[in-house]
Parts: C-alpha cells; sequence; structure tokens
C-alpha cells in the first residue's frame, strides 16, 4: 500500500523515560506544573500538532517504596481537570485525555467531556482505558480490578452509554427564544433510557451537545477484547509497536476489524515513539544513551515486575526471566516483554533497563533521520502518525519544533497552519451524523 | 454582638430567577457559555469579590417537559470542567464548585479538588452537597437518592477521606534532586489506608499537597444533618436566609455547634441573596416586577412541587396548600415552603409565583440601600457576606461591579485590591497545619 501525499497526524505526551527528569535542562517537575503544561501546549500548537495526549492512572504506581522515590510520575494533575485549563490558553489543538471506564461513571464523564468540548471550541478527545494498574482498584474498595474480560463487557456499555448521552440534544435544541419563553425545543430532546447489565441511565445529559457531536474517541488496550471495542468504538487507535512490519500487520488487520463491525470510516492507528533529535546522529545516540544511564536498577526492576503482573524481585537479576504465570493486568503487555526476553535472551536486569528506559518504537538522529522514519511508517501503511514522547522537557520539545517540525513541513508532511475548526475536522475524522448513536 | 469595620465576603453565582434569562439585554445561553462565564469571573475580579460559587446538579430537573421547556438551566457545564478553564483566565478570585458526595468518589474528587487548586494557584473551593434532585439517582443507576440520614453518613465519611487524601503529601515533599536521582522523600508521603462503612480507600493521593493544603470547604445542607456536618467539617456555610432576626439566630446556632465539635475557627456564614440594582428605589422595583412577569406559571407550579417533593399538580392552583407528606427530598427546603404558605396564606399559584421567581432574602434599591442591607446583616451578625445572584446577566453583573462595588469599597467594606495569595487568605481562613487530617 502506497500512501504518497498524505499528511502525518501529530499527537504529543509527556516524556515517559524513567530517567528523563534527571536530563541536563529538564524540569523534574514539568508534568505537576500548570504553566509548564499550557507551554507545553502552547509549543506544539505552534508546531502544528494534532494533539496533546494526556496519559492517566488513579493511583500511584504499583512499585516498591525504594523504586518509587527515584519515579517522576507519581504525581501528576488530573487530565480532565488540567485539560480546560489548557484549552482556555490555546486555540487549535486537540486535548485527549485519558479515563478509566472501570472507575468512572459514564453519565460523570459524559458530561466532563462534553463539558471539555464546549469549552474548547470542539477538541475534545478521550482516551478510554479499562485501566492495568492493580493499585487503582485499593482507591476505589476493592482488593483488585474487576477480571479482564468484564471489564471490557463494562467497556462497551459504558461507550454505548457515552454515545447516547452527547445525543441527548440536537444541535438546533435550543432556540432560546425570550419573546415566546420558550427555551428549548422538546422534540429535539432524547431521553436515552439505557437499561443494560451494568448501567441503568435515564438522561438527558444536562449539557449541550458536544460542538464535536462526538469527541474524537481514542482507544489504547491492546489485547484481543481491546483491539474489538477499539474496532466497534474508536476513531483513533493509541499502539506500541516496535517494528514496522508487525505495525503494518496491525494496522491492516485493525482496518479489517473495524469493516468488519461495519464501521464506515478507517480508524487512524497512532503509534507511540519515542523520538530522541540530534545535530548529528552520534549526538543524538549520545543523549539516548545518556538518558539510559539516569535510570536507576531498582526502578528498572520494579517497572519489570508491573509490566509481567509478577513481581521478580525475588530472582537474580542476572539470571534469566524464568516462566511467569498468567496474571489479570495488561495480557498485551505482558506478552510482548516475555517475548523480547526470549528472542534477545535477556537476563532479568537487562530486560528490566530496556523496559524501563524505554523499550518501543524509538527514533533517534537528525531531523532528516526522524523525518524519513516517519515518512516511510506512513507511506507503508504502519501508521497514521505517531504520538511523540520527547527526550526531555522542555527541551525536546523545542528542539522537535525548531528542528524536525519544519522537515517535516517542507515535505508536506505536516500542515504549514491549522485548516479544520475542531480536533475531528483537523484528524480528516467524518462528524458523526444526527442520531448516530440510535443506529 | 457589633462587628464594626469587619469586611463583607462576595461571592457571586448564575442568576436563578426563573425568568432572568427573558429579561431585555440578557443572554439566555449566559450559563452554557464559556466565553460568558470567563468574562462573568473576570468581572467579578474586578469587583473584588472573593469568589465565583457554581451550584451543580447531575440531571434536568424533575418537571413535566412543558416546564422543563421554559426552563433556563437545563443545560450548563460541568463546574468541576469549567473552573479550571477559568482559572487560566483570572488571577485572584475563588473558585467555587459544587460536588455530590452520593454520586461521586472521594479518591476522583479529591484529585480534581487539588488539581484545580495547583491550576490556579491556591484558589479552589468545594461546596458539599448530597444532593436532591430526585433525577439524579436514575443516571447512577438507582432508583432514587439513598435515605436522607444515609447520605449525611456517607458524606461525613467523605469527608474524612478528602481530608486524608490531600494530605498525602508534605508541602516539602518533593525534593527532584537529579544529581542524587531521589524524586521525593519517603517520610514525606502519607498513605491514608482508610476502612470505614462506606469507603476503602488506600492513596496517596497521586497529585501534590494543594496550594492551600485543604481547598475550602463550603457547606450547603440546612437539615440538622446538614448543619451538623457542616460545623464539623465545613469553613463557609452557603444558606438561604430570608429574614434577618433567623439568619442571626442560624448564625449564632452554627458558631456554637462549630466549637461544641471543636472547631478552632470560627465559620463564615454566606446567604444567599438576590440583588436587583436601580438608579432609584422605583425604578429597582420596576426590575423586579418585570422579572417575575416572565416566569411562567406551569414552571412555577412544577418549582413547587420540586421544593415540597411531592406532585401538586393534581390540585386546584387557586386553593390552599393542603398538608404535604413528608419526602426524601430535602427536609429544610420543604418545610420553609410551607412555613411560608401558612403564614401569608397563600394560594397554590400564589406560593408558586413567589417560590420559582425568587422568594429567598433579596435586595432590591439603589447602591446605597443595598449598601446599608449588606453593611447591617454583617454588623449585626447575621452574616459574612453574601453569595450574590444578579437579576440577568451579562447587564446585572456590570451594574453591580459599577454601581454597588465603589459603594461597598468607600465604607471599607470590601478591598480595594486582593490582599491574600489565596482564596483561604482572602477569606481570612487560617491554613491548616501539616498532619491536620490526623488529628
Ligand atoms: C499504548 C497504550 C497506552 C495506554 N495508556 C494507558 C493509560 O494512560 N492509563 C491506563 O490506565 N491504561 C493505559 N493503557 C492500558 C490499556 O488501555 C488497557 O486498559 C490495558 O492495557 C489492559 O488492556 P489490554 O490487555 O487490552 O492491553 C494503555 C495501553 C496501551 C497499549
Ligand atoms: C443554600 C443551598 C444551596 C444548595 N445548592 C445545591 C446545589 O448546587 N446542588 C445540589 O445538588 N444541592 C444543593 N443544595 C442541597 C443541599 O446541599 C442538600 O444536599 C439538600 O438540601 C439536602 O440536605 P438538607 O436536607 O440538609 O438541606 C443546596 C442547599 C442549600 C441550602
Amino acid at each position: 500500500m502506497s500512501r504518497m501525499g498524505e499528511r502525518l497526524i501529530l499527537l504529543a505526551m509527556p516524556s515517559i523515560h524513567a530517567g528523563a527528569w534527571r536530563y541536563p535542562g529538564a524540569d523534574p517537575g514539568f508534568q505537576a506544573s500548570f504553566e509548564q503544561m499550557a507551554w507545553f501546549a502552547r509549543t506544539l500548537e505552534q508546531g502544528c500538532f494534532d494533539g496533546l495526549f494526556l496519559p492517566d492512572t488513579l493511583a500511584a504506581r504499583a512499585a516498591p517504596i525504594e523504586t518509587l522515590v527515584r519515579g517522576h510520575s507519581i504525581v501528576t494533575l488530573d487530565p480532565l481537570t488540567l485539560l480546560p485549563a489548557l484549552a482556555a490558553v490555546t486555540q487549535h489543538i486537540g486535548l485527549i485525555g485519558t479515563a478509566s471506564t472501570t472507575y468512572n461513571e459514564p453519565y460523570m464523564l459524559a458530561r466532563r467531556l462534553a463539558s471539555l468540548d464546549v469549552i474548547s471550541g470542539g477538541r475534545a478527545g478521550w482516551n478510554l482505558v479499562t485501566s492495568s494498574n492493580p493499585n487503582e482498584a485499593a482507591n476505589f474498595g476493592a482488593e483488585q480490578h474487576m477480571e479482564h474480560g468484564a471489564r471490557y463487557r463494562r467497556a462497551r456499555e459504558f461507550c454505548t452509554v457515552m454515545d447516547g448521552l452527547w445525543e441527548s440534544w440536537d444541535q438546533d435544541a435550543f432556540c432560546r427564544d425570550a419573546d415566546s419563553g420558550l427555551y428549548f425545543d422538546a422534540e429535539k430532546m432524547h431521553v436515552l433510557d439505557h437499561h443494560g447489565p451494568h448501567f441503568s441511565v435515564r438522561g438527558p445529559l444536562n449539557v449541550e451537545r458536544p460542538v464535536q457531536s462526538r469527541p474524537v474517541v481514542v482507544q489504547a488496550g491492546a489485547s484481543e477484547a481491546g483491539r474489538q471495542i477499539a474496532a466497534e468504538t474508536a476513531e483513533v487507535i493509541f499502539t506500541y509497536q516496535t517494528d514496522k512490519e508487525s505495525a503494518q500487520q496491525f494496522y491492516a488487520e485493525m482496518q479489517c476489524r473495524a469493516r468488519a463491525a461495519g464501521r464506515q470510516q478507517a480508524l487512524k492507528i497512532i503509534p507511540a515513539v519515542f523520538v530522541v533529535w540530534g545535530e548529528t546522529l552520534a549526538q543524538a545516540q549520545e543523549k539516548r544513551r545518556r538518558l539510559d544511564l539516569l535510570v536507576d536498577d531498582a526502578s528498572s526492576l520494579a517497572t519489570l515486575s508491573i509490566a509481567l503482573g509478577h513481581d521478580i524481585s525475588h530472582y537474580d537479576p542476572h539470571g534469566p526471566l524464568p516462566d511467569i504465570p498468567e496474571s489479570n493486568a495488561s495480557k498485551s503487555g505482558r506478552e510482548r516483554v516475555i517475548r523480547l526476553a526470549r528472542s534477545e535472551d535477556l537476563s532479568i536486569i537487562a530486560l528490566a533497563r530496556r523496559i524501563c528506559g524505554y523499550q518501543g518504537l524509538e527514533m533517534v538522529g537528525t531531523a532528516e533521520m526522524i523525518a524519513d522514519q516517519m515518512q516511510l511508517w506512513l507511506e507503508c501503511g504502519a501508521a497514521d502518525g505517531f504520538n511523540i514522547m520527547f527526550s526531555h522537557l522542555p527541551g525536546g520539545a523545542t528542539e522537535f519544533v525548531a528542528q524536525v517540525v519544519p522537515e517535516l513541513q517542507q515535505r508536506g508532511l505536516l500542515r504549514l497552519q491549522y485548516e479544520g475548526n475542531t480536533f475531528r475536522d483537523n484528524l480528516g475524522l467524518r462528524t458523526p451524523g444526527p442520531g448516530y448513536s440510535r443506529g
């Protein structure tokens, strides 16, 4: 499949490399600071990015305290509280917040996202997750997450309710006619009256129809159940991919699934990519090495335990990875890690360093090299764009916008200015027609 | 009790008079518009108000459709989504969001409010309600609210959990020392590990300590149980009062209750007041009359049904109010309405018009007259300030800031500029010391 002439979708999220906060020039409190995050959103907007993506978790991550104290992401800001504030200081960029279907109520979340969409003039996005951090359960009265399949069944019904609530009002429902005293047209209000196995929700939503009709729905689960719900409900898929060939396969499979589920629009597939820019390849590689050296071993081992859903602290770190039992954590993540260990014959600590530093897709090099790789992935049908993690913040974002963005623009891979009025427009996604949720 | 020389606390909220949206010059979509609400917050800030107060309900109000279509508040914006956006466009004003303890989870709400406090630089407030709109239950899988007493028991434990979560981190917990790799000091993290009848919440919160240590807690329930929880947990009490004498009584009673509950600081008592300004008294009264004429009878009757927790649509509107059975709705509200009917011998429709137009405390007149009344209530110990509803928006707020604010400032009843760094400072409330939640 060749797709010359298409444009890349660019999202960005805060740095997740475990050493990033210690990098020279980095602000270690970046993610927890509104001022920095406002700077970040504005800088991405200057760089014509489509969206800012905020991951989320509803607990401190599961790790021993010695490890926790060395991690930089234990405190952040609630994404759906931060995004409205960012909406007020930006004009074009899409604002995607992660929110769990396991620990939210659909009425509450539909309201928050519809409100964000109105406040931002049509720039809201929702990254639907079913939660994987096992510590979250304990903050909501449970010993552990409900079982993986049950989480996804709840998530599926959650989506149905969200769509129904977002369609509580037709676009032109509110006449607000002071003369007659009629505020809205009763025919244009739709009471959902949903009764299902997980939720009973009457409606209507007490927020107007979102500007985009439906905030952009992003999905990030990678298991069989995760892919299926993405095919049925999402418009953008955020994914971890490591090599181009499996990404192409994933891409094709997801489009196929979506068609089979009766979806009429291609899904946008957006892998995460760790970008380390340098004036020369050597300089970029040196940066990358420096980052990995800033991660400590205890943290790496703890991260590995989480990725496996299994405590590996009792094994010899220099020995091979033993057989790891199935767990209730992220299935796809676990398998990926085990595959990596087996295929490269890594010791536990070597595996841990790879996982913790950053072990997914990376693009390390000059602006031309980074643009080449992005273009290749786009043109060969491996991705529609990328969700970028910078080497460190603020520096990594500044460099990217100054160096890589012009290169992408010159190649016609990135807009010179925003063309659409909404996030959906900029992504090239259709606005669902009136009554879409009613089939 | 004389309190010369003290200053008024001024809060404001959107207009609730049922005719306000039809008033000449009013914007009927004011509350649902971010741009208007941003204008409102900035205008109040120009007028040196302490705070903006957003009421909330998690459903359309309970009324027949013929009535609903004539009401102006069926759609608003989620307060805790709107407030962060307003934080980004203001610098001084406090931002109080209403949130229900019956339909939220404390971990979620603690996070949102802590995030708002950080984003706003210490300006977050929480109006704790236990919900009274009976339609809310149906949006959360229940047939009706849990019983009144149970709601308040849950609310009490909810507060304990919120405080514990807000104290997850000491002020100086985050050293973020890039050299040593230590991000925070483990001794300064406090894991709540709460286990109670309604909630099990481990913590820690994954947001830093709020700038104010504790967002300002406002309480608005008026029953015995409501007063008690206010005495034990709140710092500001929002209340409906109709005459000065009962307000004085309420004021004294609440201070007494607070002392009995071991509270060390006086509660700030803030009645709601409907303000209609005019260049002359006659002009103000004419405005008031005009507003009432804009309310239609069906809406008035429906509002009365809600206030009573009892459907009165089957009675003769021109007859007297029959005996009304107890209900699960707001007790204090119901009693107040029945008292009003009996004391003035009102027919159902006359009662309905009073209730629906606006039947609480009002100040109608010139700037001097309004200032006189406010000063009187302050000096005689009936109130510490007011939560103002303007006749209509935007006009009513513009007039108040231009006309009444200078009058209050001249009398030394209102600041000339903000003196404190946080909402708490401006209200004259102490910042609770480290470990306050741990007793
Ligand atoms: C690329 C990617 C990003 C994710 N981001 C988050 C996140 O920010 N917060 C979260 O709770 N879960 C996140 N997840 C977890 C998933 O959404 C999902 O809940 C979890 O992986 C379990 O489902 P799975 O087995 O289908 O992967 C992410 C997963 C992937 C693959
Ligand atoms: C002045 C005042 C304002 C209130 N504002 C709200 C509100 O915005 N949202 C809400 O759900 N309940 C609101 N309430 C309801 C109460 O907080 C409480 O949940 C309800 O009145 C039942 O408790 P009570 O019987 O103690 O009054 C308000 C009550 C009062 C007295």
